[in-house]
């Protein structure tokens, strides 16, 4: 087994100086670095061993789970995770459910076993003993929750509230004048999917518009096929709605792709409007008006919670709150000429 | 430690079906798969070490690594991975790089040092060094490379012709009357992104069009927001190009997003084609046309590859080329009106 000091001894340099390369020290120069990388490579060497000796973490590495590796959203999730991780020196190690509701009790005995400092997850779809065995782990292991909080449980959680998200969305659509709005719900047996139908509600209540269940229909899914099926029962109401709220907006642009296929001008026949703000939401013509969650500050929070509890510096559960956006685009308001937005793609 | 035989006891069957249960043996009832999961769940039970002894493989997990998380591109192939490793009861670590070219090297060494049972990963962008690293683990472990082949060492991999795709996508925009046709040209230091511009020269001097400087750019980057900017150059050409092709589909996409703020109409003024066929290209306006890699099939086969060598059935190296396909859309052919494909999101 090689040593640090087998390292430092090839690359000519002190065994403080090896450490610092491998602990991403802000003061190393290019060239130390490269004279230290080309040593280990030479050497065979796992830094990995020394990185553990020096830290107070045991294995430096964060497991992830998302329900889908197929969704922008998570997508944007894991990226966000990896890149906070990158600045703690963590390795990300994600694991992918693909919406199989089996997976996640092996997934996290698999996890412990190879011995984690931590799990970040989404427990979008887990049914109720997966999320027990979940709350069995956080009493062990620092468990940060995304997007779902469980008060009263060692899970700690960065959360937003849908509810105000969308009643801001259905707010923003009132004021444009629009009093007929269909909402394309999904997920109405989640809470996620329940609070975004209740701040549709209580928006239209708002403004003295009455609740009409014929202009919501349940999408049962957040894909796109989903919004792009459903939003036909929407258009045979009457009067037709002027405006469509999807409950995401893969949804929302399932309803755009199939208002362009009936060569339906959006907004000025039909505004729509998504929610999450996706990447995709300034790529698909018009661009789609929606409320924007900060996943990145999210993210970044959720790593420095695992941080912090590794370093004993939480003392019990957080919870923390993100706030929403109304992002106006196109869809919604076609003055708005939004532009498109490269920053999403390239991050 | 709990045994297999206490989880039989606890679920009140056999030794054998326990483990029917754990390798995922098709003839298992629900009724037995409820039993047994709750078993498992009550005493805690870690089913990877049964698993483990009970097949040839020592973890069931195989390293993915990619260059990013926030492409499409890998996303498709990181959720084919994880679709055919599930077939064979394996579990995907993935590693993303994040186009951090000092990364591999530490992630390979972690990856190693945690026990996986193969790599599947994607060099683009590896500096030689971490390839030569990736070599020598290759005589350990098999290791199977994604649209990049090594012949003459043990890497196994998965490719496709880029030249051969290319010349196809170009002839088919020479077969519907252009002859003056833009090239946004990326990755020209790598073997796939030379091969794409080598594509586009053969098949214009197959129909005997001189091949010209002019309208090639670089666009040094495989980014929307490259081919947004870089299309402005080609744009200035005289006669201006009546179509133009990107290297991938989101210089493509970037290409159309200018057009369209110039209020350029696609296909009728400037035909637009793409390379990779992303399941974006059918959610923009017009439909993109493409040269559709199968992607899923060779994550399949990448799978097939490592569980081959684990059983001992691969004594050298393999490397499969796949073919590819134009597929033509309204970028192209405004007579195409190519449907939305919902199965693109929802594979």
């Amino acid at each position: 087994m090689k040593t640090l000091k087998d390292v430092a001894q090839r690359a000519g340099v002190s065994t403080g100086s090896v450490s610092k390369v491998l602990n991403g020290h802000p003061s190393v120069s290019e060239v130390l670095k490269s004279k230290v990388d080309k040593a280990i490579a030479e050497l065979n060497y796992r830094p990995n061993m020394v990185a553990r000796s020096l830290r107070t973490k045991t294995t430096n590495t964060v497991a992830v789970m998302v329900p889908t590796s197929n969704d922008p959203y998570f997508v944007e999730f894991f990226r966000g995770v990896s890149l906070a991780l990158r600045d703690i020196q963590c390795v990300p190690m994600l694991y992918s459910m693909e919406f199989n509701t089996d997976i996640p009790v092996n997934v996290i005995h698999e996890v412990l076993m190879r011995g984690v400092d931590g799990l970040i997850v989404s427990t979008y779809g887990w049914e109720q003993d997966i999320i027990d065995e979940l709350f069995r782990i956080s009493e062990r292991l620092p468990v940060v929750s995304f997007k779902r909080s469980f008060p009263g449980t060692s899970v700690h959680s960065v959360n937003i509230d849908d509810q105000a998200g969308m009643n801001k969305a259905v707010q923003h659509l009132i004021k444009n004048g629009h009093r007929r709005i269909g909402f394309l719900a999904a997920g109405l047996d989640l809470k996620t999917g329940q609070d975004r139908l209740n701040g549709y509600r209580t928006a239209l209540e708002a403004s003295g518009i009455e609740f009409d269940d014929n202009l919501v229909v349940d999408c049962e899914s957040f894909q796109i096929e989903a919004g792009y099926n459903k939003v036909q029962q929407l258009l045979k109401r009457y009067p037709r709605p002027t405006a469509i709220v999807g409950a995401n907006d893969a949804l929302a642009i399932g309803a755009m792709k199939y208002l362009e296929s009936r060569n339906l001008r959006i907004p000025e026949e039909i505004a729509v409007m998504g929610y999450d703000d996706e990447p995709l939401s300034t790529l698909v013509t018009p661009k789609l008006s929606s409320v924007a969650v900060p996943v990145y500050e999210m993210t970044r929070r959720a790593v420095q919670m695992i941080d912090k509890a590794l370093k004993g510096e939480l003392h019990q559960a957080v919870n923390e709150m993100f706030p929403t956006e109304v992002i106006v685009r196109d869809s919604t308001d076609f003055s708005a000429h939004a532009e498109f937005e490269f920053g999403r793609f390239s991050r």
